[in-house]
């Protein structure tokens, strides 16, 4: 255990188009009320808000700081990415600028936690490992065997979790039902804690030349108030890439907390669906909606009445001008709808 | 065969609940354009129009005049029922307004016609045992084991149609699957062929009060140019009656001509999607719309784009502020929705 203030480090990205047409380019996923009253991402900020947390620091595009600064005021530390470059960099970043000894817990911005209470847990857990200098992730309780997740083989035992047997890519049908019948996997869930100078130490090992640039990127910066922006040049020559591949898969010292949360990545219109609470028949409304003879049906529409007859496991939403019908399987191929795609 | 011109007589009713959106009180059913370019109404008027056919007479209320005067013009003769009595009024109003030895044939307005040869050819056949003072019913060929409309059971050959064995009210599915398994069957699709005298007639021995009450409508009855408005406080008195009851289930000469002719009565969504042309998959498109992985899929929007993923037989229809999600199942359904039945 240790007493420090864990930091919350929100990571704001995601273009938005698997939830098209509610989130766009111009308002994305995670400033969206998409779940409760409050959007994704000052759900996020009220997770991580007072003790064991300290002031959180967001990562995330220029693009974004507007609905930043209007949903978690002017005061909020924001480190603004030049340009996007996946999670690795957008981490180091907040790595580089926290004093080495700062426990950091990487947050998405835009997953649904229905149990506030077991995160806060997990994430003192973890926060006890990464003091020890452990990689630590979030391993979140599968329930179904999904195929859009990476999994985690848990593995031995821990002071307070297990270490990472290892990372396995999405697994297809069969080997996902296999997961969920033999235990011991989990979903990795995108969450993680580091202790700062332990992260960069990885990232140097790993990824030197990533670690090199970040660091030139952050002498490079400039302040603004609250806002920090990195050398632009610096940045901008890093390549891309994800945690989970820069660090996490080479880091001698990986370890997993399991948690049951009620966990969503809202990654579509289905998921969606599930993280709202449904009627007796399991049919979800928002909006001006009637329904008749129908099932786990998801309605969302900002203005015309939407009327629904006969219908089991289908989403409608309106959207300005802007139409969606789709089978609550089909919810995954939105992205690659043209009004998606054409944004 | 005879060689008078058979005089039309166009009925315009319905609530048009069943359409609805689209279709409203207020621009019904057979004022709007849904199967091809041009409305039922219209349509309806181009198949009777020329040779064998004369001048059509409408019967309307006064709430469609205008419908029917923009799309047929300020020449065409109307007869406005003061008041809605069902088919067998309406049918001897214009029957009262002709000469005796006129031959009328009686159109719904809001029916879909493929094949207009086939219908002319089925109306001269009609006429020509009307002439004989039958009583006389399209048969429409039955291609399904619909349970919505009543079935006619074809019975000894006449020259040129089949003597009515018997009307049978709508069957249950069971009995529908045995009238087409067995044949021998027709739908009743509501057009008819009469000499006007002698329904006048039909409906004295069966109905005298209502073809007294009809006579009086008509005495009392006053001509504006085009059209013709029956004396109300009569028409007002009768009970109002299908022609099937009040007539052709009465009537000691009924007869039927079979014929198929591409009918549809456009019913309800479903029964437009069928009367539209699909493409390769099956879907029928008007507006802008975008489909993923779909089959025999319905979208009809007048203003916002419509995507639609992953579904087969559903319906999408955008009318102004109201947006209709069905299957095409449930299509049958519709004219329950608050927004149908509230209008």
């Amino acid at each position: 255990m240790h007493d420090n203030p864990i930091i919350p480090v929100v990571l704001c990205g995601g273009s938005g188009t698997r939830l098209w047409p509610r989130s766009r380019k111009a308002m994305p996923k995670p400033f969206l009320p998409l779940v409760g009253e409050r959007t994704l991402f000052e759900a996020t900020l009220d997770r991580v808000g007072g003790h064991p947390f300290g002031q959180p620091i967001i990562v995330a595009g220029a693009a974004h700081v507007p609905a930043i600064v209007a949903q978690a005021g002017k005061n909020v530390q924001i480190v603004v990415e030049p340009s996007a470059k996946n999670t690795a960099p957008a981490i180091a970043l907040a790595a580089g600028l926290l004093p080495a000894d700062a426990i950091m817990l990487v947050c998405p911005s835009d997953h649904h936690i229905a149990d506030s209470a077991a995160f806060a847990a997990a994430a003192v857990a973890a926060a006890g490992l990464a003091v020890d200098d452990w990689m630590v992730a979030f391993g979140i309780a599968p329930n179904r065997p999904e195929t859009g997740f990476g999994y985690i083989r848990i593995g031995e035992p821990l002071a307070e979790g297990y270490r990472i047997d290892r990372f396995v890519e999405k697994p297809d049908r069969s080997l996902a039902e296999r997961f969920l019948t033999e235990g011991g996997y989990a979903w990795n869930g995108g969450i993680f804690a580091f202790r700062a100078g332990a992260f960069l130490d990885e990232l140097r090992t790993h990824r030197p030349e990533m670690a090199a640039l970040i660091l030139r990127a952050v002498d490079e910066g400039m302040r603004d108030g609250a806002h920090f922006h990195p050398g632009a040049d610096a940045f901008g020559a890093i390549a891309g890439e994800s945690v989970d591949y820069a660090v996490m898969e080479n880091a001698a010292r990986a370890a997993v907390v399991p948690v049951d949360m009620g966990w969503s990545d809202v990654g579509n219109w289905e998921a969606l669906r599930d993280a709202r609470t449904g009627d007796s028949n399991g049919n979800r409304v928002r909006g001006r909606a009637d329904v008749l003879d129908c099932r786990n049906v998801l309605i969302d529409t900002d203005g015309p009445r939407v009327s629904v007859v006969g219908l089991d496991d289908v989403i409608v939403v309106v959207d300005g001008d802007e139409i969606l019908v789709t089978s609550a399987h089909g919810a995954q191929l939105v992205g690659k709808l043209p009004g998606a795609a054409n944004q």
